[in-house]
C-alpha cells in the first residue's frame, strides 16, 4: 500500500512554524527558507506545499481564524448574551502567548490585505459575520434603544483595535480587559 | 555663503514618496531603493538622509503624528467636548488619501512595534496622551456614571479599530463614521 502523506497536517505543522516565527521577526521579514528552518525541512519541502509566500499566509490565517471559532464554540457555554459576547471575544484578544502568534498573523493579513483589494473579500465576510452574531445577541438581550448594527460594529472595532494596541504594547491586558468590560456594561447594562 | 541644505526639508519629500508608496505597495516591500526612485534621487541620497529603513520609518511616523496634531488643532474649533472629541477622531480616520496614506505607515510601525519593544514606548506614550484628552472630555462632559480612564481607552480602541477595518475594506467609511457616532452617543448622551 503506498504511503499517504497527509497533506493537511504537513501544511499545519508548517503554518504554525510561520505563526511562531510571526511573534518573534514579525512577518514581513519571514520567507519560505526561514520557515523551512524554523520547521526543521527543506526549503523544497516547503515550496511543495506553498508556492509563494502570500499562499502559506493565506493558509495561515484560515488556520487561525478556525482555531479562534473552534475555542469560541468550546468556551462559550452560557446562554447569556452578555456572557456568551465576553467569552467570544475574550479568545481574539491576544491574551496569552498561543493567541498573541494568531494576532501577529491576523494583524500582517490585515497590513497585507489593505494593498491588495483582491483578497480582502475573505476578511469581509468573516467580520461581517461576527458583527452579524453580535448584533443578534445585542438584540436578544433586549437593548432596545440602541441600533444594534452600529454598536455591533463598534464593539467589534473596540476588540480589534484593543488586540492591535496590546500588541504594539500600548496597553496592558488588565487595562485592556477593563476596556472590553466597561463596553458590555455600556451596552448590555441598558438591557 | 554657502549653500545651506534644508535638512529637514529634504526628510520631508522623502518620507512624503514612502507614504505613497505605502497605500500602494505595502510599506513591507518598500526599501530605499523604491523610495529613490519614486522621489526621484539617487539611493545615495536617500542613503544620506536616512541610514536604514528603520530610520526612515520612524521619521515617517513623527511626521504624520506632527501632521495629525496639526489638523486636529485647526479643527477643533468648537468647545463642546463632545464635538471636539468627534472632529479629533475624525481627523485620525482613514477617510480621504492623505489620512489612508498615513494610517498604512501607522498601522506598518504598529507591527513593526509588536516585534520590537524598544521601539514600542514612543507609541505608548502618544497613545496614553490621547487617552488623558478624551478622559478629560468626558469629565468636562458630565457623564459621571462612567468611568473616564476606561471609556477613554475603550474609545480609542474602538478607533483605532475602525482605522484597521477601514484600510483592510472590511467595512465602508459610513458605517465607520454611523459606528462612531453611535458610540459618541452612548459616551456622551449621557452626560
Amino acid at each position: 500500500m503506498p504511503r499517504k502523506v497527509d497533506h493537511r497536517a504537513r501544511r499545519e505543522l508548517l503554518a504554525d512554524a510561520l505563526l511562531r516565527l510571526a511573534a518573534t521577526r514579525g512577518l514581513e521579514e519571514v520567507s519560505l527558507r526561514h520557515v523551512a528552518a524554523e520547521a526543521g525541512v527543506s526549503t523544497g519541502m516547503v515550496q511543495h506545499y506553498f508556492r509563494t509566500k502570500d499562499e502559506m499566509m493565506t493558509f495561515a490565517l484560515d488556520m487561525v481564524m478556525d482555531r479562534i471559532r473552534a475555542r469560541s464554540q468550546a468556551a462559550m457555554t452560557s446562554t447569556v448574551p452578555r456572557e456568551l459576547v465576553r467569552s467570544l471575544l475574550l479568545q481574539v484578544l491576544p491574551l496569552d502567548e498561543t493567541r498573541r502568534q494568531e494576532n501577529h498573523v491576523v494583524l500582517a493579513y490585515f497590513a497585507y490585505a489593505a494593498v491588495r483589494p483582491a483578497i480582502a473579500s475573505g476578511l469581509r465576510e468573516a467580520a461581517a459575520q461576527t458583527r452579524r452574531f453580535l448584533a443578534d445577541q445585542l438584540r436578544a438581550a433586549g437593548a432596545f434603544d440602541l441600533d444594534p448594527e452600529r454598536a455591533a460594529a463598534g464593539l467589534l472595532a473596540l476588540v480589534d483595535g484593543l488586540g492591535l494596541q496590546l500588541l504594539s504594547r500600548q496597553l496592558a491586558e488588565e487595562e485592556a480587559v477593563a476596556a472590553l468590560d466597561a463596553q458590555l456594561e455600556l451596552l448590555f447594562g441598558r438591557s
